[in-house]
This record gives C-alpha cells, sequence and structure tokens, in this order.
C-alpha cells in the first residue's frame, strides 16, 4: 500500500490514480479549484477518498481565504463549499466533510479567523485519520465473516486508493489475508473507468494477495459455476433503509449473488450512511461523460453518432445485502431499525 | 447492411469484423487454412457466420485437394474437417456444417471426385442462402412478440455479421423496426471483444434504427428502471432440454430480466440446437486468450503479472428463457419436448 492522499508543506499531494497501474505519481495541489478538479477527474476517487480529499481541500482553500473580518471569511468559505458541493453528486462522504468543517467554523466563532484556519488544517488532518481506523476497524469485522479458504468477488476499487489507507471491501479482505494466507480474490474490471483491472488487482498484487481479473459480464459464469463463495464491495452512500449506491454494476452482483445463494456484503464506514435519505430511489445517481463508454484512453472503439448514457452508480435494495460492515459493527437487517442503532452510537 | 461472407471468382471474401466500425475491409481467402486462423481470430464470428464459413471453407479446401482416388479424397478431407472442428468450440453450428458436408460426400461416393467437389461447392453457397432466409422468418416470426414502441435490450451482436445476412436477434430487431418505425435499442458494449460497442451500434446505424450503447455492468440500472422492456440474444447452442450457450454475460442478463419480469427472448436457426447434448452443463465453453482482458485493443490496461480467467461463452438455464425464436416457429416451454418437435419437422 502506498499513501493515498497526504499533507506535505501545506500543500495536498495525491496519488494520481488516472496514471496506475503502470505509472505512481504523486500530483501536488496548492489551489482549492484544482483539487475540485482532482477529484471531478478522478485523479482520486472512491466515496471514503473524496470525504477526506474534501476536508483537506477545504482546509487548503481557508488557508489561502484574505478576510477582513468573520462574516467576510464564513462568505468566502461558503464558495469553496459549493465548489465541492459540485464535483460528485452520488458520495455522501463528500457532504459530511463539508458540514463537518462548517460545524467547525460555527462552533469556533469566537477563535478568530487564523485560529480557525489552523483548526480546520487540524481537523482535515483528523478525518485522514480517522478514516484509516475505520478501515482497519472494518476489517477485523468482516474477516470473522469469512472462512478459510474462502473465494471472494470484488467490485471496483473498494481498497486503500478509495480511502485514506488501507481500504473498506478490501480492508476486509486484507484483514482476511493476514488471518488465513490462503484466501482468493476475483476482481471484475469495472467499465468503463477499469477501478478494478487498474487499481485492485495493482493493490493486490502489491500486497501478494492471489488475485484473477475477470471481466464485469463473466461475473455471473464464475457465481453460478460456484468459484465464488461470497461477494463484497463498497458503497458511495447508504440510504436510511440499507438501500446501497455503489458503482454501476453492483446492482447485477447483489442479484447474481441471491439467486445463486451466496452472501452479498457491503463494506463502508459510517460517514456513507445518509439517514437523511429514506431510501434508494433519492440518491442522486451521476451521470459521466460519453467519452468514458466511446473512447478509451483517447482511442475511440464505438461508432461515431451513437447514443450514449453512462450512469456512474447503481443502488442495490436492501433486500440482496447480506449484511453491511462498518467500523462500529457488522449491521444486519431490518436495516431500518439497525443502522440507525449504530448511526446513534455513533455520534452519541 | 453489408455482406458478411460471399464466394468470388473460387475465392472466399470475408468482411474482416476486427476493423469495424472504422473501416469497412474485405479480406480474400484462396487456402482452407486461412479460412480457419480467420474464424480463430474472430475475422468473422457468431454461431450461424462461423457455420456458414466453415462449410466455404471446406468446399474451398475440397476445391484444391489433389487425389488420385475417393479413398485418398476422403482421407484428405478428413483432416480438413479436423482442422475446422478445432477453430471454436462452443457454436454448434460449426459441427452441423462439418456434418452436413460428410453426408454429402458419403452420399455421392459414386459421383467421381471432380463432381463431389462441385457439390460441396454447391452446398456451401445452399447453407449460405438458407441461413439468410432463416434470419428473416426468425425476423417474421419474433417480430409478433414485439409491441410498438418496445425497448430492446440486446447483446454482444447477433446481426447480419453474425449470419450469412440479416441476422437473428438483430433480424428480429430489424423485422419490428420494418413494422412499427419507433422501437429503440440498447446495445451492451460486450466486454473483452466489443461486438456490441463496435459491431452492434454499427449495423444499426446504418440501418437508421436508434440505438443506445451503454456498458455490460449498467444493463441492471436500466433494466431495474424500467429503460428496457424486453431482452433479446442470439446462441451459439441450445442444448436438447432448452438451455442456451452465448457469448459470456448473458446468462446474467437472463437472471436480471426474470428479476424484473421481463421477457428474455433467444433468437436462432434451428442448426444451433444440439440434440445430442442433454443440457447446458454438458456445453463446452471456450476460453480465450488472457491479452483480450488485460489489453483494451492493443493497450495494456491491468498490471503485469496479474491472472486471467477469459471464458467466452457461458449457459443461460432454459427456466430463464421466456421463448427461443426459430425460422420454424417460436418455441416456448417445455423445452424438453417442444424443441424436439421443432427439430423433428426441420428435418422430415
Amino acid at each position: 500500500m502506498k499513501p493515498t492522499i497526504f499533507w506535505r508543506d501545506k500543500k495536498i499531494i495525491m496519488m494520481d490514480q488516472r496514471k496506475l497501474p503502470f505509472k505512481e505519481e504523486y500530483q501536488e495541489y496548492s489551489d482549492f479549484n484544482e483539487v475540485a478538479v482532482a477529484i471531478k477527474d478522478m485523479v482520486i476517487r472512491g466515496a471514503p477518498a473524496i470525504g477526506v480529499a474534501v476536508a483537506m481541500g477545504i482546509a487548503l482553500g481557508a488557508s489561502r481565504v484574505k478576510a477582513k473580518d468573520y462574516n467576510e471569511f464564513k462568505e468566502k468559505m461558503e464558495h469553496i463549499f459549493k465548489v465541492f458541493k459540485e464535483t460528485r453528486p452520488t458520495a455522501v462522504n463528500l457532504f459530511w466533510s463539508i458540514n463537518r468543517m462548517r460545524d467547525l467554523i460555527f462552533r469556533n466563532i469566537e477563535s478568530g479567523v487564523e485560529t480557525v484556519k489552523r483548526l480546520l488544517y487540524e481537523e482535515s488532518e483528523k478525518i485522514r485519520e480517522e478514516d484509516e481506523k475505520a478501515n482497519r476497524l472494518i476489517g477485523a469485522n468482516g474477516a470473522k465473516l469469512i472462512k478459510s479458504g474462502a473465494k471472494i468477488l470484488t467490485y471496483c476499487n473498494a481498497g486503500s486508493l478509495a480511502t485514506a489507507f488501507y481500504g473498506t471491501a478490501l480492508g476486509v479482505i486484507r484483514s482476511a489475508w493476514e488471518k488465513y494466507k490462503n484466501i482468493e480474490v476475483f476482481s471484475c474490471e469495472t467499465r468503463p473507468y477499469l477501478q478494478g483491472a487498474r487499481l485492485t488487482t495493482w493493490e493486490l498484487l502489491e500486497d501478494n494477495i492471489p488475485v484473477t481479473l475477470i471481466t464485469d459480464n463473466s461475473a455471473g459464469y464464475f457465481i453460478s459455476n460456484k468459484f465464488i463463495d461470497l461477494i463484497i464491495t463498497g458503497a458511495d452512500r447508504i440510504a436510511a433503509n440499507g438501500d446501497t449506491a455503489n458503482k454501476i454494476g453492483t446492482y447485477t452482483l447483489a442479484v447474481l449473488a441471491k439467486e445463486n445463494n451466496i452472501p452479498f456484503f457491503v463494506a463502508a464506514p459510517v460517514s456513507t450512511i445518509d439517514l437523511s435519505i429514506p431510501d434508494g430511489k433519492k440518491i442522486p445517481i451521476e451521470k459521466r461523460n460519453e467519452d468514458e463508454v466511446t473512447h478509451f484512453l483517447d482511442k475511440r472503439i464505438a461508432p461515431f453518432g451513437v447514443k450514449v448514457v453512462n450512469p456512474a452508480f447503481d443502488v442495490t435494495p436492501s433486500h440482496f445485502i447480506t449484511s453491511i460492515i462498518t467500523e462500529k459493527g457488522v449491521i444486519k437487517p431490518p436495516y431500518d431499525v439497525n443502522i440507525s442503532l449504530i448511526y446513534d452510537s455513533f455520534f452519541h
């Protein structure tokens, strides 16, 4: 594992995930607008990592704000929040980070602008550290659900690269690997952006965890032919009833798991839960650029003039989900009750 | 529609489907070995088109055979059959064509080698013409199952390019289009070889039939959000009980159709039925090269050293299939009874 995102000399350093697996290149950011563009352009992606990047981007933006008083500072900060809000609509961790940073500003109204800037910087670092801690707990909680020798299908990249460090779904896989040393992972390539082919395989090969790359459409073949014991994915937003938005294609895997009687687990920090949304129908689904589908790495693959629709996420209804693995414990159905219990224990 | 494969000056001419959608390039073959390589390398693909290409390749091979008597001719023909048998194991039309050509040789044992060579040539042309006729009947039979304004999901390419002409699943779509002029098609890109993105979209755009390209993993999103009224695919081999081998990913679409209560149709000529195989478990599944998955066109996308398994087909159990549309009529469950009835009516 290489660090995904960190501070160096008051600048934000991010692994450029667009270049992986062939180049391990870090980008440096000293302007919050550039951080927002980097999130949109998927230099960094994955709901928890986006949450961390937004917190750090806000702290970076704050550090450069020139304001004669608290009101002007607050106003300029609202502009920064707005810029980050408009980067990626589905991952709720982004809004969670913004709210947490905004709260901090309000709670420290008496402390003076320069102190608030320092507190925002410290808070962003705290969010980053908390995320890694949460992932290690998710890993430990999830590993208890996995048996020795398990063949695990994962999707997209819910790894160290999708978080501050260690990963959610891959955190569970890493913990299970540390425990048994004999699990096997199947990674779907995850079109159109190929996070599975490029990032998940790269992370697992680095850790010497056995991994087989398959196309997304072949998952059904491997599941129905008993090559897979369980599926585990991350999440971009979990509604109050447990409906879960995650990378496009996740819903299909959950349907296949149910049809073939294998467990389907979601691994995510509590910050991915959005109690303000009663069910999955209300989760906004980002539509991304057509070029992601018609092209690959600047090379066109589809004929000119063809229409494309490219939703980046789908929603898996909660009745397909065996359990949701969080840092506060494993949530089981009925989700409408048990999610609130975990959420409350987190904040009180 | 452009012709997929035809005779010109005793040579076989094939559209090079590897170059589509950007180049419409025909290749010329005067050696049966080259035809076998072209089938393996997917210059031509699709079960019915492979059947036609094999028949023509056999006739081409026969025309160049030098044999002093019938026995030597027969022996040399057995070598040619063997070469074609080893090209693609899943599509049964290949074996169907070989058997038909071999039968013709046996039936004309008295006619002399040169006459048999001419008969083989004529038979290959007959197989090509029959395939187009079958597709037009499949189209007409299938169009009756489709309502005005239908939104149809198709997979891979079961089009004119996958047959002698007109197509099976796309034959049904073409017939429905001619009837209503208001249907809409969704085409899955079909990794790893992108037959959907490259070939199906190209065919439909040429015919001005509205088509939207989507990634394979987003089919579940479109189906569960009611963007799709029905699914129709081709077939590479249909067992006696109706279990159907088709392009990898077909099984998943059938599971999604059942989960979301929309019909799932298979369109195929009777030559795709293999009564010698009781159920789908016995259908051999071709595994193709890892490079198709680790590379996108010629560009590597996955890290070096990653393991890959690349099955080219999967089997859809017959209980997921609403009906099988053939040139002899629409077959409905119970398939174990009704497939035999159609098959018998075809040969007697």
